[in-house]
């Protein structure tokens, strides 16, 4: 197995920390628009790992890069905008692709808040034939979430449950950052799109259809001393990939903001602060949303300053095996504290960076296979979390 | 009464509509910076008005527009960081001086939510023997608030009550701007100035002192169909007047601004956006608070959209003539609509504007006279609150 990973940013660096001691594949090209940020990732590194410069923004310097290294799988680990450059260039080349975010999704035109317009993962899955075709797998979602939350949402209806009435993915934490009032633990950039974005669910003889941003609130009670969270509806790619492979009545996405993050979003977009497009300041023409990330810490650099844990799972309720009713949460938790030590990477994307390494290795040795356009959910679950536990990383189960 | 109005803003052109349908002046010449603004808010009026070019930052300038014009009086209707120039050189030049608000505050160095660092108009008390010796007045905080209030202030103690306990003053409104999620009735900037800088208490025996932004938040109960707002301690000029005149055993001013507002300006605050100094924002360097100011409507164009009512006031809790304890609200209610309607000015402004007019009538007529630096409550609340009600406007009192 030759990779090429596609981004030496927060989880693209972590990837290779973890891949380090893995001994599964031949080589791992670390490619980046940044020269320097590709050489940080594999300072000190084995002989197996290679630095390049990319743009992730071309699909043709991505199928050259491919080429050029005789690639068999494209690891993406840049941010969602150049998922179908990636995914194409990948596609060209004739090698395997895997991501953690799918293609970009459109609001509806004139209903947003009821129906979908064109949903995440659409651009992909319109020429998952041409996979197929080509006997080409690209392995879509396979992060922590989505990724991780959909291997859960499979294993509970392989192995727990005989009828499922809801899936909801529910990820919290109680990270907080020493020396600051508020300090998001990720990209604001990308919380402010995620969240504000209508959010998406699904049920059975309906369909996908979307909600108003932050709605049906609810607190969540996390494991290993989390504890209750606010959580509310975003769009995220399990509510479109989960129905497509794992039998429920409904899937439904969550996300632990908590009430002081939501309230900082929501008055964000109250005060147009949310907004890309430029506004006149003076002089000088300048986006909003640039404006509110300049003014807080670079996440990327609070990994010694952050505490606590965060926590990845799936909860399902419907009818156990038994024919009982049966409720679970499926985890994954990491601490910070932890993942700063044994890696030097902060817990956000350790556990994100940790799937796509699992998913490679399981993929090199033949326990996954697949042609097509695929979720993580359409391939075997146990396997994946049997290894996800030899990395040193195990899950859990709650009975609810 | 020959009167420079320095500034043509909304608050100056309010004062020209008033002023426009009283006897009692010569003739008043509309300064600003901005030469149209000067022109528009005199187009149409009387030729008592007349307008004029002026920079408001320099002493000189406001001394030689005095000297020109034959000043007796002159109304300081900018921004309170003119106020030193406008004051020296209306004295340089032997004229009367009425402003809004006083001179600005500095917190204290190392324990600003504890102890007064410079007061809001310290620099204008410093001079006042000099004020006095030279037989000039300067009469301060004859606004709305500071203004009205403080003479309401003086009005309970010289009418209502044998001994104050405490003097609150209580502002509260219930407008809303149609066709917006947030829209403030007035400037954000100056908004986040006031509410940001430690908010100043009197007490007897203790003098001045300063405690944390939004403190002892109060639910107050607003006439006029407003009902309950809820109010938080900011710095106000009123603190800083009342004792020294009106004899209470504690003064606060709260401003109430509503629970979306405070978590507004605290999330502003938190998020560094309240911020004056530049942050680099790609290839550009610019203010946050200035960010946010553009991404907000400019409430001057706001008032036919607006709805509701404002409302000024002063609480009193002491004990009566008649020796019992007594408690009331002295309050004076704009609707927006009457204002839009009748002078085509919106509500908060206009209740700003009417009361150096008022004022200015007094000094006029020789029923208010005085040399110094004084606050409205220096000089009888009677003849001010008889005028106000001819003017249309009239007060009122809640018993409680």
């Amino acid at each position: 197995m030759r990779v090429l990973l596609v981004g030496a940013g927060g989880v693209g660096a972590a990837v290779v920390a973890i891949a380090a001691r893995r001994a599964f594949f031949e080589t791992m090209v670390v490619a980046d628009y940044d020269p320097a940020r590709a050489a940080r990732a594999v300072a000190g590194r084995d002989a197996r790992f290679a630095a390049a410069t990319l743009d992730a923004g071309s699909a043709e310097a991505v199928a050259a890069a491919c080429r050029e290294h005789r690639i068999t799988h494209v690891l993406n680990a840049v941010d969602p905008r150049f998922v179908m450059p990636i995914f194409e260039g990948a596609y060209a080349a004739g090698a395997d692709y895997l991501d953690m975010a799918m293609s970009l999704s459109k609001p509806h035109p004139t209903r947003p808040y009821r129906e979908t317009g064109v949903k995440l993962g659409d651009e992909q899955f319109a020429v998952a034939q041409r996979w197929a075709d080509a006997g080409r797998l690209a392995l879509c979602g396979i992060g922590v979430e989505p990724g991780l939350s959909d291997v859960f949402a499979r294993y509970a209806a392989d192995e727990l449950f005989a009828e499922i009435d809801e899936i909801g993915v529910r990820d919290g934490a109680n990270l907080t950052v020493d020396g600051y009032a508020f300090a998001p633990s990720f990209s604001i950039w990308t919380t402010i799109e995620e969240c504000l974005n209508p959010p998406v669910i699904w049920e059975d003889g309906r369909g996908w259809f979307t909600t108003e941003p932050f709605s049906e609130p609810e607190v969540f009670h996390f494991p290993a001393g989390i504890g209750p969270v606010e959580c509310v509806n975003v769009e995220h790619e399990e509510v479109l990939l989960i129905p497509r492979w794992v039998p429920a009545k409904r899937v439904t996405f969550k996300y632990g903001l908590g009430d002081e993050f939501i309230e900082v979003l929501k008055t964000l977009h109250k005060l147009g602060l949310s907004a890309t497009s430029p506004v006149q300041v003076g002089g000088v023409s300048v986006s909003p949303r640039d404006v509110v990330a300049a003014c807080l810490p670079d996440p990327a650099t609070l990994g010694d300053r952050m505490r606590g844990k965060t926590c990845a799972g799936t909860w399902v309720r419907g009818t156990g095996l038994d024919g009982r009713p049966r409720e679970v949460y499926l985890y994954h938790v990491v601490d910070n504290e932890w993942s700063m030590r044994e890696y030097g990477h902060q817990a956000v994307v350790w556990q994100t960076a940790i799937n796509p390494v699992v998913a490679l290795e399981l993929l090199a040795g033949g326990a996954w296979s697949g042609v097509g356009v695929l979720g993580p959910e359409a391939l075997a679950p146990k396997p994946f979390l049997d290894l996800l536990t030899d990395y040193g990383s195990p899950w859990g189960m709650e009975e609810r």
